[in-house]
């Protein structure tokens, strides 16, 4: 951490700052500059916050130096974390696809669309249940009904699901049937529910908020890292901006900034990113570019008459030509998509 | 609803999308012109998704003319909605002012800031007891206690208590001790929160998020009074730009748009939509001026050693200058502050 | 400046900064940390680019710690700056109040319009007469025909005028006519244009850019400050950013940010930073309460049928309430309107 | 267009709006809603600016159908423009890559790092000789000295050659040089050198303004169209957002987005859209994943000494290494790079 003093703040604050730093266990280290005076506080730490600094009588700012995240961080776990969903793995070489519906709607719906996406090669199924919704008058989700109907479309396709958890309350009930809780962009920085998934150990999609920056994206995931759980795959999703010729602006630098910052594994959502069907396509390759561990993209059977989010969701057929694409962008990087897709029943 | 159909859509798109308003109990107009057609949507649409539009076969744009909230609106309820908190109202003619540190840390500081800040002027006491910090590593409030101590604070000094509330299972428990739950900017979008907030009947300090819009901030209000609950107090707080001399950029246009659009109360937060002492005087006098309700205020007896928000926090000499500054505002806009701050022992 | 070392980063690398550090004519001052050094450069670093230590080998950031400006800045210079226009002081006590149309469209409507705001209480003229267009196909002004209306409506009023510039050609013929130079938000950082400036003598009314951060609009006054041209004026006129219900947002925080860092005048134009005149009042009165040394706005006699801006334009009985608004603002932050308004003729 | 009136207004303001709509040569169509009225105007609306409908009484919202641009778009240019550069052509199947330094330093330099890029394949030489810089006090390029060495290497090389234009007053002198001018980002909306740019018949790589939205990147490059030169070549560099990780945030989505509006070429600068060598090559192999028509990045044979962009060029051989990856990725997306390079002295 760097202190900067005001100019010509006198010796007393100078030592007022170099008693907290010491306090706090870092070795204080002051340059007398012609203007003004810095100080720097070096030793670990990560997990000193800057604002006990920032209020000192003479500081005009403060500055880091080590990063406000561990856990996540490369310094603390150098080599990529991969780790094992039902038939594949995340963070490896390959490249998984999640794909399915917005919100799961009916029994017949979410059966029909998984047959499709494993049919067109994805490797899991997402879903919504509980749909965080703009306006309280549009639909909520099915609930604990659409988690089983969920669940018996893995059965019929083995494929792992994958599902948004929105409260605290909802977790113990959803463990017993999803593969991968997703935390969703609003719920970024809901920290309760945060803690309460780091307590579990299901694995987490974890979602950028649309206006988190990368560093608070690392400090948010060491919520539930610092739980113990380590099973955190990070979502890129679109950060809001003030363009408006689509839903969202796709950060892509994000991707290699976060593969340098972070040990996790790092997947694109282009669906969101874009809301838009017509550029998933386009995005999803240049994620996957860009170096980017999967992809998850909304597929309706029907998007026409979806509930939600219908505008920004491929068919099956274009669902199958983005995974043909994606699988020759992904050779093209020296990657591959996952390799030979479960088998009925294997989930 | 305005639907705006692709150059050359075949006359069997346009009936489709013709069926779908008319299923939605909407009457359509369509316009036919030299290059695209486009249908008008007619009735009450406050409760019609757009996106039930946006992904049928050949509509390129669909754009709302109805406001997607209804009971937040000021054409709902033309008049400004007033209410009463402990000894004074809100969204009337005067202009109460809410202060108090970020956290309470501790018995003796909270009672030492509310005796200063009501001896200063101010007409309620905030303070938190759960903490949404960015880092799990710090402080994360006292809890139960720290509302104890708010409870005694506002015995000792008459001033009713705002907190902020992050989980819906913190609800029943706060709600013993405290006369408005604050909804933090991190949470606007917690539906399951919002809902939970609708059915009860206290006050709610609702805050604008980070990234979120003035209508998707009406929308999220809307949550809450559908439920029920219609004592809802809007509060700008910043938003985030790409400006990083100050932590958030207060909207201000956002005081007089909302009052345009909405008969909710609104109050800003220059606190938060500064993030630097300096500069919250001169911005809660703009609010004022601007016309805010009312303003909130982080204020620290020893903001050089606060636990949190130290840099932002005003000392009570600085807050007693504000509060003689901001009146001279009022005054000028033709408002006032609370006329007699409540006695010890009335709230 | 302080220059941050990767981890690791070897003796050899730390030697060749602080070898370039030299060279610059600062001092080192090395932090040898326990996982990283920090090399502080001591001096007179104003005129320092931090980009050349940041592609040295082993450099991962380099943070300044003295401003990138210095003409512009408040240590050069304690004392606000104040100068004098026809009649009347900017940056003193007094809050001078500019209108006038977007755009001079004929000679009998700049003269109405003049005349109406000078009995309204303006103390200069805005009109514009190369107007920077966002489509081609939109009116681009009346050129040097316009200035002679302006120059007329100067003469029958008394108030100086203030006309936009677009292009280095432009200077040398306006220069017989303008009183001020208005640089355009679009132009910012038009640095050629920012040079030529600099070589004039008359006072310059600069725009924010539309995304430019505060620091970049000192850096780039200093343009014009290091010719040796002092009269420059800032104007904060919104800020870009993901609200869409107002066409700009008024960064408010910019006015006590900028009289902090800087001596020179800084006004506030509510007209573009609101984009429409029903919140325009509002925020002018929050821009004097919040410091702000002026205030410019849009005035049109018949705004539905102005050629541009005609949503933005008060009408002069509209602007003549602003005007007693802003008036009783002004007094509760102890300033004042200017005086006596110039006679017919003085100017 | 779409004209949203006011509830309630009267049926004369109906009739004033309809009259400016025949007036302006396009037919009316009103909707008599339940709470409000719309007018459709029907026609060739391009060169129709919203605004003048956006102040007539009652008017509360004007919404665009057709684009506010004609000559850029694709309605009015079905297929994709291809034209042809020195040796190459842009906008066509083929995937040109133009490098070089950010500024001409001297002689040695150039004709170094032109021989240099030439070998790891790139197909055009950039390199400033008249810089943007934000401060004045830094390096501002060598002006026609350094169009001498340009024009030297691209004799030595074969190279046609890319140099920013800044000023109206430069295009005379500069054409002799250059084969392709660059509008600069900062000047994206500088319509007086646009419209200079448009008398010429040299190609023009256009950057996108760092807050332009993608429809006034257009609209601004209509200006040169309008003027008939056709020779436009679009360039998506980064926009500002909140995120301070990377110097711009790259926005992938501009690709496919431009790619379905508009008929010209459109390429990727990943250099400015990330500011870090470390992220070029990932966001260069994004970018022609997500169907860009060509790459320009900065190269520099000695970066930790450039004069300026040091920290975001490449060295020879790491830009070696992405054309290498581009070039798989190009392939893998149907396209590939420019065949056969051009010979020394083919220029």
């Amino acid at each position: 951490m760097m202190i900067i003093m005001r100019p010509g703040a006198p010796r007393e604050q100078i030592d007022a700052v170099i008693a907290v730093i010491e306090k706090n266990h870092l070795s204080s280290h002051p340059i007398f500059g012609m203007e003004q005076t810095i100080i720097g506080a070096v030793g670990d730490g990560h997990y000193v916050a800057k604002e006990i600094f920032e209020a000192l009588p003479g500081v005009i700012e403060v500055q880091r130096i080590s990063k406000p995240y561990k856990l996540a961080s490369r310094q603390f776990h150098e080599q990529d974390s991969v780790f094992q969903l039902d038939g594949f793995n995340v963070g490896g070489n390959e490249v998984p696809i999640i794909a399915g519906p917005c919100s799961v709607e009916s029994r017949e719906q979410i059966l029909e669309i998984a047959q499709a996406v494993k049919e067109a090669g994805a490797n899991a199924l997402r879903g919504g249940v509980f749909k965080p919704r703009t306006s309280p008058y549009s639909f909520q989700g099915l609930g604990e009904e659409g988690l089983e109907y969920m669940a018996e479309a893995r059965e019929q396709t083995g494929l792992p699901i994958v599902v948004e958890v929105m409260a605290v309350s909802q977790i113990k009930m959803m463990e017993k049937y999803v593969d991968v809780f997703q935390l969703g962009a609003r719920n970024m920085q809901n920290f309760n529910l945060l803690r309460a998934l780091g307590e579990t150990r299901t694995p987490v999609l974890f979602k950028r908020g649309m206006s988190a920056t990368i560093e608070e994206m690392l400090m948010a995931s060491e919520y539930i890292l610092s739980g113990g759980n380590n099973h955190v795959i990070l979502c890129e999703r679109g950060i809001r901006t003030f363009e408006t010729a689509t839903r969202n602006t796709t950060d892509i630098n994000a991707i290699p900034v976060l593969k340098k910052l972070t040990h996790l594994p790092v997947i694109l959502d282009p669906s969101h990113s874009t809301g838009d069907s017509e550029f998933v396509s386009a995005v999803a390759r240049a994620g996957v570019a860009a170096g980017a561990d999967g992809i998850i993209v909304e597929v309706h059977h029907d998007p026409a008459h979806a509930i939600s989010d219908g505008k920004q969701s491929l068919t099956p057929e274009s669902f199958a030509k983005m995974v043909k694409q994606v699988k020759a962008v992904a050779e093209a990087v020296d990657r591959k998509l996952v390799e030979s897709p479960l088998h009925v029943g294997e989930g």
